[in-house]
């Protein structure tokens, strides 16, 4: 069988299992990668999945009375991974009436599996697959995370657009920094000589200033794109590279930004919910026992929202002992966060208006003169998982802040020229999209959820 | 005014436009930026945007008869880039039932905007918004490039959704390199000393390695992500980091290849013009006259298939003198494309099966011994657009065309495992989407298409 006529008739799996009522009875040709196999006296088994789905479609193959497959073409089918076509009858399954299977006539073989193959049935560790992250994506696990990923991508683009936010692309490779030096990556010309770009270029550790920018003129952008961060710390929930999105709203105060990051994780919960039913089903089963009620839970219920002041009294009175001792002006460690949302609220929490010292230059200063208008999304199980603030509109409260924290002013002509040219209200805020997978997968370490993942000593 | 207040009640320019019917005759809050502004006698007008809409709103300020209005406000407000809001009834406009406008009550200055604003009425050359790419994007060209550029991101991720392929995320930090050394940016940790991964790291040009290993597990994907050369030309079509898409599929050939690269080009445009009318009419008549007609004829008509040596003979019949003469076996140049293109064939051609010495080591070696099942999609006014080929499946062959060329095997053990382990046909191509944003805008230099460009020399 040639290469060049499989496309033709191949019918996905997915396709068959969506559209089942229409296929019932019919003979199709699938194609797709021996998962699983086993056998009785008379008959073979070989799940296959061409990975349109994320569940195989049984192959039932009736040994003695199916002339047309002859015994060595079943022999070197009988691997895990190893490539086939075929041709057969789809009828409903025998022991699920919503499922089907199909019943074999023809089976070629399309590319074997060599022997010393590392994915075999019995359970490996993660450990073990993130040596082999370009095979591991063929494991269930790496399947399902894929096409959560997939799915949650989509979730935020989707509820993004329909708010009428604008998708920017903000700038990877650049002269400043967000958040001060000392954590990006340098880009150097290939020969390692002089400036490729004429000044010193590092990787970007946030795009915020950039779609601040955007923001005043297109009103309403967001970013989802990779971030850098040259964190020489070895720990699960830490990348070199990861994924961000960022949001920024002109015309919008803390209140409205919060509202916007609500509605945001409502939404991207129940559209992965409703979109992987499957997958999620696999996750609640093999990596977090009741992972389903706490998104549902989610989804369905208000967050709470408190001042940092408030969260700093509820510490200080709940009698508990932490590492870190309570007193205001302190940032909320993940002990404490985790107190709040996992003891305290049993919920999602918003914590307003820390003290301006834990917290960035650009955030608005409030009229207290001791905080600023920012807010960390704190969630069960996890801690902070989202911050965002109202960004400071006024040129000279700007200058001060960075002048305060000892800044150079010459880096950022372009950032206060927005103060000096119709300034106006705005707000935004920025998700960890790896994060954000682990707290809706169960998958604890920010490697699994990824197809390479880069880390200190870590290139695969 | 406080600035707590805007969000709670500002209409966005863009729901007052197109649900119009639900607010004429009510009062309504607005806010935005001035975009121009003009007065007579007894009337002064203000077009405001917010960004939503791609067109301004019209502010009608009758002077002698609003005492809300002091003059202190109004000639504040006169000047192009300061921030308002406005309390007004929503009315038809005077010129056009199509449109509204609003007749003004109320005016705050929510910021003013400094005398040496540089974006000003009178037309700026390309060359110096390239200065200020901070201030560029609040220029109607800059609007209308980054809505397009929004749409067609949505209208790529929808295309490939809808037919199944899952959205991936391959690695940018790369110890490899899919086209080889010397146009890759080298990543070093933040002291340039040693090596931060383990080993020297660069900033990928390519994705397609990995997407082949995710596509043997999930059958069809796709990226969509920043990409980087390291090239030292200065060019109006090449970028040091711009975004690339590319999609993989198993169990497809060549042909199956070429008909989702048709079918993905058709969908994209007749998506944008669908839902971007007014910024292609303005694309239509400051940038390109006859663009929405190249488009439209582009969705509308078929593309000419043809094989490398059709091509050549076409060529070498032409009568024309090239520059580069046309023999088999050469590469084809930008001049023999846009022949092909443009004047023989006036429609977007599939040129098939290379010689196998001009193109890349994993393409699928056809049977003559001669050329690889790769293909160029080349398109009337650009030439190349899209590069795809079937990849080579077979072990033997891909070592043996690695080693024709004197490649390292060892930098491809994990490439070569995909033939190993259940080898199958499958094929791939890349966009560039800046090209094609070039393509669908009429804007002619790739600094024109970014937010921030980067290209040797520019850091801005």
């Amino acid at each position: 069988m040639s290469y060049n006529n499989f496309y033709m008739v191949d019918v996905k799996i997915q396709d068959l299992k969506t559209k089942k009522n229409d296929y019932i009875g019919k003979t199709v040709q699938v194609s797709g990668w021996v998962k699983n196999c086993r056998e009785s006296k008379t008959t073979t088994f070989l799940e296959i999945n061409d990975g349109s789905s994320f569940k195989p479609v049984q192959i039932v193959i009736e040994k003695e009375t199916n002339a047309k497959i002859n015994e060595e073409t079943l022999s070197r089918a009988m691997h895990l991974g190893v490539a086939v076509t075929v041709s057969g009858v789809v009828v409903t399954a025998f022991n699920n009436p919503n499922n089907i299977e199909i019943n074999a006539e023809v089976i070629n073989i399309v590319g074997d599996c060599a022997a010393d193959y590392p994915i075999q049935k019995k359970k490996t560790s993660l450990e073990f697959l993130r040596t082999i992250p370009h095979l591991r994506v063929r494991t269930n696990t790496f399947m399902a995370v894929m096409r959560v990923r997939n799915a949650l991508s989509m979730a935020i683009h989707n509820f993004f657009q329909k708010r009428g936010y604008f998708y920017i692309h903000t700038p990877l490779i650049t002269g400043g920094d967000a958040e001060g030096a000392g954590e990006s990556f340098q880009v150097v010309a290939p020969d390692f000589k002089g400036h490729f770009f004429g000044a010193p270029a590092s990787l970007t550790v946030s795009g915020q200033l950039e779609a601040e920018e955007a923001a005043m003129a297109l009103g309403r952008v967001y970013t989802f794109g990779p971030t850098f961060r040259a964190e020489n710390s070895n720990t699960t929930r830490h990348a070199a590279e990861f994924w961000m999105v960022e949001a920024e709203a002109a015309f919008t105060n803390i209140d409205g930004i919060i509202d916007v990051v609500r509605d945001m994780i409502k939404f991207i919960i129940r559209d992965v919910l409703a979109t992987c039913p499957d997958e999620m089903a696999f996750f609640e089963n093999f990596y977090e026992k009741g992972l389903i009620n706490k998104l549902q839970q989610v989804a369905d219920n208000d967050f709470v929202r408190i001042d940092y002041i408030e969260a700093i009294e509820i510490l200080q009175k709940s009698g508990k002992t932490f590492n870190y001792p309570v007193t205001w002006g302190v940032d909320l460690q993940t002990e404490h966060e985790r107190y709040l949302t996992d003891e305290y609220f049993k919920s999602p929490v918003f914590v307003v208006n820390y003290p301006r010292d834990v917290k960035a230059f650009y955030m608005k200063q409030n009229e207290d003169g001791k905080t600023v208008a920012a807010t960390d999304l704190l969630v069960p199980g996890v801690g902070e998982i989202i911050g965002g603030s109202e960004r400071e509109a006024d040129y000279d409260k700007l200058v001060a802040a960075m002048q305060a924290r000892n800044m150079n002013i010459d880096n950022y002509h372009s950032y206060l020229d927005l103060r000096k040219f119709g300034t106006v209200p705005h707000s935004g805020y920025g998700l960890g999209f790896e994060r954000m997978l682990m707290y809706m997968t169960g998958i604890t370490n920010i490697r699994d959820t990824q197809l390479h993942p880069r880390a200190v000593g870590e290139l695969r």
